[in-house]
């Protein structure tokens, strides 16, 4: 049984994973160097990957600097947090979950995998229209449409098992099964330790918090 | 008024690019390295954007031989065609349109275009089922939701204006918008000369003979 897992670095796709793995799934883990300005996510991602005891693992150059227009990819500012904010951040990349799916879907129908496994999350979402519950459906449904195994009567699933779960919950699932929180990074900056204060951080911070636990990882 | 327009090289994608650019819009074109054997696709491709005189050209490198299991991307036998054969060719190469319109997907959204214009050919499709239009429909909701330009009311379209065209219109088309032809290349195999065998060849004859239209490029 096996599933492509995404892995970002972050502590949502690696609980995520750890659900598959937990599962029973071998994990064929893939990872993106999309010129994201903060190179440690890339780290964090292949420890992660180690930890699981991945059967396989890609990390894909897929450079959406050539597109530019978000501020994980280009000179633009990382914004603070700021409660009640409503509109899609700056550090919102065109299209880039759409982008890593689509790579997830021709890997698993390469390698005849049944699943995928995104950690998309839209609760605390940051206003990201590719995390909501929504558009996975309608990936899925595209995704059936547009493969071999789908016109086959077998398509691949994609499978979001925290996408609707407040921050605090994922921590919980995490602690539960043992997830390396201590090799993710959540930070969209790109310091020696996380900042605390970008949306990322703060909404992390208040999911630990929240559930009562220490976050492992080293702050400013 | 921006169109972003995939440009395989082939006579498909040549004759919707210039059905976009007669209909006014700048464009702005994108082709994929995907480690394709052909590289006479990638030659074709540039050459025929600088025919439409486009604003930009981006040359995507997506290498999809990490995953292989394509007779495009691997050394899998390209098999002659045959009449009447209803099962998805070993030409089909996993998940492929689905990567390529998402990275035009976010390019668009980056430049601010309005429309993507796909060569996506549903009637002689050599059974690829991301050619069909029930998939270039499932693929337009998903996009409307995974992306800021559809959150915020202003989707960006997906054209793929001869999906339901025989060979023998599109070839019509192209001679009537002065389309390059000779810039075109649709052969699956890397002759010096296109074999004249290969499901792809077969199907572009068959579309120039039954338009009564002599195909300006050379066959073995």
């Amino acid at each position: 049984m096996r599933a492509v897992c995404l892995l970002s670095g972050g502590m949502d796709s690696c609980v995520t994973a750890s659900i598959a793995k937990n599962a029973g799934y071998e994990i064929y883990a893939i990872t993106f160097d999309y010129g994201q300005r903060n190179r440690k996510e890339i780290e964090c991602a292949i420890k992660i990957a180690r930890f699981l005891n991945a059967n396989e693992y890609k990390i894909i150059k897929a450079d959406l600097r050539t597109f530019g227009r978000s501020a994980l990819t280009d000179k633009i500012e990382v914004p603070e947090f700021e409660e009640g904010r409503n509109e899609i951040p700056p550090t919102y990349v065109p299209a880039r979950n759409t982008i890593f799916l689509s790579y997830a879907l021709g890997y698993a129908e390469a390698i005849d995998a049944d699943e995928i496994f995104i950690g998309a999350n839209a609760v605390d979402y940051s206003g990201y229209p590719d995390c909501r519950k929504e558009y996975i459906e309608a990936y899925q449904r595209m995704a059936d449409l547009g493969t071999k195994r789908g016109a086959e009567g077998n398509p691949i699933k994609i499978m979001a098992p925290i996408i609707s779960m407040p921050k605090s919950d994922i921590v919980k699932k995490g602690v539960e099964l043992g997830a390396p929180f201590e090799h993710t990074w959540s930070c969209y900056r790109s310091g020696e330790k996380a900042c605390g204060k970008c949306d990322s951080c703060r909404l992390r911070l208040k999911g630990f918090e929240e559930a009562g636990i220490n976050d492992p990882i080293e702050y400013e």
